[in-house]
């Protein structure tokens, strides 16, 4: 039986647990730097920067929707932008993933939003066929422009790093 | 002479017409529908959704960066996301758009963020090339799904209306 519910700060544990659980997944398990106090700071504290469903499968744990609002300017209404969503492999092939994705569309519903949107790796076709399932599509034009560690402290000394471009 | 400041509620009508004139140059002049009293509320309210600086040169309003806070579930810190930068066409080649930018990397580094990102159009080479020199990476495998308007009601309602996958 499916529970899907807000966390809250006592579930930051088992937040991170899940952090750490989808890094395995996706084969980089050493990319968290993320503390517990860091998710209870920025998630709980006074100003809230995400926001978390938790799915429970009989009472146990199963998976997680990680998100945030963001803005259309053109629309003039926020947004919501799901970070991470990820159904741990015990409870999988229940339809966990689809009820996440169809909460955080009713939160984006109750709030205005005019958008609901993730990113997706350009190679994962399964992905990308369930997400157009679901009525999503595929922004095959944009691209991200990424600044971070040393990049962008240099970047905000007015000092950049050049990178040097990918070859396309 | 450049300034730079943070937005107020008395520029809302501002960043109105900088939101047109940018959709303008963008060839999309009639997709703006967001209003002066969506920007105040949702800029300037109880709950901020956005925040938005603005550039003056010689006391004359000169353009805008407009952003929002993200979060890296990895990092553990809040990012930023640059939604629109904008130089009116007459204030160009001042280096006010790289003036803006590194302002904003500023705000980033402040607010102890991991990364500063922003969307970009995969074949504006001359904006990719110089968002390399100011240090950006390209992140050439990540793209976005999104779900908006009848199709996001439906999903919220639980049935969703398939979309026709582009041809890639």
């Amino acid at each position: 039986m499916l529970h899907i519910r807000p966390a809250e700060p006592a579930d930051v544990p088992l937040i991170l647990e899940l952090i750490h659980e989808l890094a395995t997944y996706e084969r980089e398990p050493r990319a968290v730097v993320a503390t517990e106090a860091d998710l209870l700071r920025d998630g709980f504290g006074g100003r809230p920067f995400f926001q978390c469903l938790i799915a429970e499968w009989d009472g146990a744990a199963a998976g997680f929707a990680f998100y945030f609002f963001n803005y259309s300017t053109w629309r003039g209404r926020p947004g919501i932008h799901l970070e991470d969503l990820f159904v741990r492999p015990e409870f999988r092939g229940k339809g966990i993933g689809r009820a996440l994705l169809i909460k955080v569309a009713e939160v984006a519903v109750d709030n205005k939003c005019a958008r609901f949107q993730w990113d997706v790796l350009d190679w994962n076709q399964p992905a990308i066929d369930f997400y157009h399932s679901l009525g999503a599509k595929f922004m095959s034009e944009w691209r991200i422009m990424r600044v971070s560690g040393e990049a962008l402290a240099a970047l905000a000394a007015g000092e950049p790093i050049a990178t040097v471009a990918e070859p396309s």
